[in-house]
């Protein structure tokens, strides 16, 4: 795609057809500039098959923000419009539509809450709220599905992984095989949700961040090809990158090769006073390989350097690499737990992919209309209780419980203040059955999750920095009870509707079906 | 993330921070301009997990293509390197090697062999091979991974779903799904692979396609929410679009409300003298709802309207509910053959993300080193038989059958022509006991895969549009015998080396070995 070609389809017209079909619809019907209100928000955590996530990790609002402080209908975005034509031939969208859009702009009419990048997030809970005029916010719906979900599902991703690591360093690896320049969005998402670092060089560089990497198997092949050795490949490495001296050793044999001689070479750096760095496995049997790796490090005085594991690593294979590190270095002679600390996990395809689970289901509701006069409730019937909407204008709130740990998220209406409350009567958001009450005295804080991003357009607030939006990942899970972050069979973290939000869905279920 | 960020993150620094740490080094050591060859390639198809592709669909060149010759090494991009420090705080990338990327500019050195876009494509036989300065054709390479990875997995996923489609309309509706700003990669490649429209309005607009869509159950819910009906929204659609007039009818009853509404409104229509396209399913028991809806449609003589089906869809899917229509038709009086024959497939997630298999396994190896005198070649070992690479400059053929069939594809050395041999001895890529030889006369033609794209940046041929593309891969998967089209447990399709190629790869491995 030419840049030309990809000013429009990454511009305004990065949306769906019937966005604008709608949106034709309500301009004709005198509903376009009528005051709306969608909720985005996922209805159940990722489901890797095998297993599952037990909280998401929110991102992807300030690239959102981003695009929709920049982009607006151009001439050319409206000319591809007004060529569009109808089964018989007609204009599909008429002049005076197409003038409203020009004279519109772009999306500075809208007004957005949402909750802050970075947080521990539930289903059912709206992550994003956009409010403005019916036209404008249909239309963005595309765009911020499209944001908010990707780096939301990479985000949660990049958590487990963490969470398995232990506070080893995870580097992200991905970018050759996320979806084109998407790529970057996950970048971003796995250093929001739990990479310390990432190889993507363009990326890394916006956010300040150094790029990270040693070299690819590429390198020794080129020596090899013109006569020389591995060991030759080794040294010229570290003659270039003396203190940065990480050496990819499976390019022949790991044990019989790349070890002894990156050993050689790590001998020579010390000897000049350079500290080497470590080593790579990047195939094989990468707990077995680690601990051999370790011995011979160690046994040359090398116990400091770092040992990185790459090769389709994910949660589960790295927890797996652990227990049986945990199991077999003994029988070697091995310390596991200093060969764990040691470790570096590189992980590319399976975080970038969201392995398992490729996309997260969000999707952006109507909640209200205004009438004219009051704002007008909106529900969607659904085949199960799980998935109708909460109608309204709502708001969100995490309880705490008296050790400071997150006890359950509530949606209540707008005007509900729960931190007022004396006892909290709580319903299960689909299943009738299910109730409790919650004692105010319990509850050690009452925290509003909501912030406004956007009102008409302008930002309310600079948007945090990534180690600011990183801190709060970090402080969030931290208040996570362990049953909700372990990585298989999570413990179902609660989420709950008030009684008059309750009350009001059942009303406007009763309405529709009666 | 902003656009004077995205044009650092997307230009020529979209790449991995190990390519720049070794272009350095190869500068370091006089290396950087040694003329090398990269092929890239894919070692196995992609499986699904209870169903596997048994050919993959070529897609992405374009968009590399256009990627190539517009990067550059800009200021600021030099500068980002510039800042970069090692572990000592030097500086990493010396201003040297800087001036030679300011000096080399982009990438215009190399040159660039691709089967082109939209042909059938197997495993081990290179998609892109590229030749040119070691320093940048290492640099090229994530990109190039990520363009073209993506874009084959996605077509190989709409051509599975075109071959259940038996002929159907396909749409694309995954822009929602993807990643970020690639989905529109997503969509290009879905229509390269299947898909005969998509709903994304901008890229649709590039490529000269009307975008495709109808409403979303907002439309219904803000009626409903202003206190009209679903009745009323239908008829205020139809009143605007009478003649692409296609209604989403499973808003609150599909059988009880949406489809009798959509009749009411459809006979409205033809008493003004419109022709109404159909409706839209998008949730429940698609196949036995497609049933029912088409009967009462036939009963109002709306036997010619569409029925669109959405809602997770993929190639397992949509045969489960030709299945099930084939055998449930029938007890409800209805013709089966003509329920398929009106069904739309509206596919989305499963395709953008290409569910099962999020990642195409694309490789780019190094096969061959210049050595200043004569091309050297490179080979790198593995630990199993099919991960060896094949080494040195290669072309590809693709042997047809009496019958005009596709048989095999086979892999030589690049001076060997196939056709001039009387007898074809194959061997197979990874086992050595599997060999076999082809009589010429069996073959009814040998055609070469490669063609010449870039000519040391130049483009060759102009590349061709997305119409010959498309009819490119329409024509080769006409050529495939069935067994290798059935998207269950397919026939898999011969892949082989020459000889000659064959006896190399033995050479160098003795070589490394030994």
């Amino acid at each position: 795609m030419r840049s030309d070609e990809r000013r429009t389809a990454e511009g305004i017209l990065f949306t769906d057809q019937y966005q604008l079909s709608m949106a034709q619809l309500y301009f004709r019907q005198g509903l376009h500039e009528r005051p709306a209100q969608f909720d985005h928000f996922f209805r159940r955590y990722p489901d890797y098959g095998l297993h599952g996530a037990g909280y998401c990790v929110s991102a992807g609002l300030a690239w959102l923000v981003d695009w929709m402080r920049e982009v607006r209908f151009r001439d050319e975005d409206l000319a591809h419009l007004r060529a569009q034509r109808d089964q018989v031939g007609g204009q599909l969208f008429a002049d005076d539509f197409l003038a409203y859009l020009r004279a519109t702009g772009g999306f500075e009419s809208l007004s957005l809450h949402a909750i802050p990048e970075g947080r521990v997030v539930h289903p059912s809970v709206p992550l994003t709220i956009v409010r403005g005029p019916l036209a404008m916010a249909q239309i963005l719906e595309t765009a911020l599905l499209n944001q908010i979900n990707y780096q939301t599902l990479i985000a949660t991703k990049a958590a487990r992984i963490r969470e398995v690591s232990h506070g080893a360093l995870v580097l992200e690896f991905g970018l050759r095989r996320g979806q084109d320049r998407g790529a970057n969005a996950g970048t971003r998402a796995a250093l929001i949700g739990g990479a310390d670092y990432t190889s993507n060089v363009g990326l890394s560089s916006t956010l300040g961040l150094p790029p990270k990497g040693t070299h690819a198997h590429a390198l020794v092949q080129v020596f090899l090809a013109l006569g020389q050795s591995e060991l030759d490949a080794f040294r010229a490495y570290a003659e270039v990158y003396p203190d940065d001296c990480l050496l990819l050793v499976d390019t022949i044999d790991t044990l019989e090769s790349g070890v002894p001689n990156a050993i050689r070479v790590f001998a020579e750096l010390r000897a000049k006073g350079h500290r080497p760095i470590g080593i790579r496995l990047d195939s094989g049997d990468l707990a077995y390989l680690a601990i051999q790796a370790a011995l011979l490090l160690d046994k040359a005085g090398f116990a400091a350097t770092s040992i990185v594991l790459s090769s389709d690593l994910d949660e589960l294979v790295i927890w797996q690499i652990q227990t049986q590190i945990a199991q077999e270095a003994p029988r070697y002679g091995a310390d596991a737990d200093a060969i764990m600390r040691r470790l570096v996990y590189g992980v590319g395809t399976r975080l970038v992919t969201s392995h398992g689970e490729g996309a997260l289901g969000g999707v952006y509701k109507l909640v209200a209309m205004h009438d004219g006069a009051a704002w007008r409730p909106a529900i969607k019937l659904a085949d199960t209780p799980e998935k109708l909407t909460n109608p309204g204008l709502k708001a969100a709130w995490r309880l705490y419980d008296a050790r400071g740990f997150a006890t359950a998220d509530v949606i209540t209406l707008e005007a509900e203040d729960p931190a007022q409350a004396e006892r909290l009567p709580l319903r299960h958001p689909g299943d009738f059955s299910r109730h409790r009450t919650l004692e105010r005295a319990a509850i050690s804080n009452i925290e509003p999750l909501l912030v406004e991003v956007l009102r008409e357009g302008r930002l309310v607030n600079e948007l945090p920095t990534l180690e600011a939006i990183r801190a709060r990942r970090s402080a969030d899970v931290e208040r996570l009870d362990a049953g909700v972050r372990r990585i298989v069979n999570p413990h179902i973290y609660h989420v709950s509707l008030s009684q008059r939000l309750w009350d009001l869905k059942q009303e406007l279920l009763a309405q529709l079906q009666g």
